[in-house]
């Protein structure tokens, strides 16, 4: 048995219940076809206007001076186990419309739908996915001349994820804890805020 | 041929190619079970902090009062083709970590990837999502008393897809469009912002 395996309630695509983000990576390069159909999938997300806010920083370990200049956009604590991904990634959103400047409420949001697709294909093709909120936007901005009204918001770490039998005791744990999730009841509502769904408190057959 | 599949430059699952986001649904509702699975897929998602800041509030047709409670919640123009799909939901953030009262910057954006679950999980069901960000927040918090910090940010209509052959002109020419997204040489950078990554030039063979 999978520990790592989501204990649903309700049936669900093993695609989605079996992504996890681990902290521990095998050193072991991506092929870039992989890397190719991951953005791939983000491109074909759904956006507001159809904007596409999404753009990546994407750097590979075979790349030393890349790696190290994209590493130092994450925070202390997330430079410590993502250093050992064969890939990072920075995701950095565009905050207005191309069209008219203004600003897009949706473009965040949407960076996430594009992520939700690239973490589906990169679980379909055996990687896993690590993303993180934990970077220096400003840092980034100085790194890689990210220009105005565009911000670094999230990062990832991809690869092959570890045995975590071969990892340090702090990731061993986390990367050996069961997931947790509230249930449906407590997200899930109908008529007034907090009042669960119906149809969210049945159980199937 | 499928005028709405994704003509991909790359491979990429079915599921991922296949959506689009219809304007016309089928006059037919979903049944319960696949709700359940739909936010469960959602349920799932990775979070930061596993703070899960995602939460609906949801009317199916069947509950005509409450179907047209939440239709009041979304702006005329996507009220207009909305109302007729079986289901519609506010995607509700919360925008503070319910741990330590912080701003969760993370927070619209695991709301992203919540529904990127959702609608791959819609998908395999052979169900439609149109997302919006079209809806009056202001009105959904009078109507669901939602709280302070929380903050209706997103709409889904949810139901079977109709032939658009049924539609008025305006939903038909819209839903036989063919999907376009830009190229990966425009968001998918290395080294420096706007430098194409060297990996997403390549074909594959």
């Amino acid at each position: 048995m999978n520990i790592k395996q989501a204990a649903t309630d309700h049936p669900i695509l093993g695609l989605l219940a079996e992504r996890w983000s681990p902290c521990g990576f095998e050193d072991r390069p991506v092929p870039e076809a992989d890397l190719r159909s991951l953005f791939e999938a983000a491109r074909w997300a759904a956006s507001s206007y159809n904007e596409q806010p999404w753009n990546y920083l994407v750097a590979t370990k075979e790349n030393v001076t890349e790696f190290g200049r994209l590493l130092s956009c994450l925070v202390e604590a997330n430079q410590a186990w993502a250093k050992a991904a064969p890939v990072l990634v920075l995701g950095v959103v565009s905050l207005r419309f191309a069209r008219n400047q203004k600003d897009n409420r949706a473009a965040v949001h949407d960076l996430g739908l594009a992520a939700g697709n690239l973490v589906v294909e990169a679980t379909a093709r055996g990687l896993s996915v690590h993303q993180m909120i934990g970077l220096l936007p400003d840092k980034a901005r100085e790194v890689y001349q990210i220009p105005e009204h565009f911000e670094a918001w999230t990062a990832m770490a991809i690869g092959y994820k570890a045995d975590p039998a071969t990892l340090p005791d702090a990731l061993k744990e986390r990367d050996l804890s069961p997931r947790q999730r509230k249930p449906l009841s407590k997200f899930v509502f109908t008529g007034q805020w907090g009042q669960p769904s119906p149809f969210a408190l049945q159980r199937d057959p």
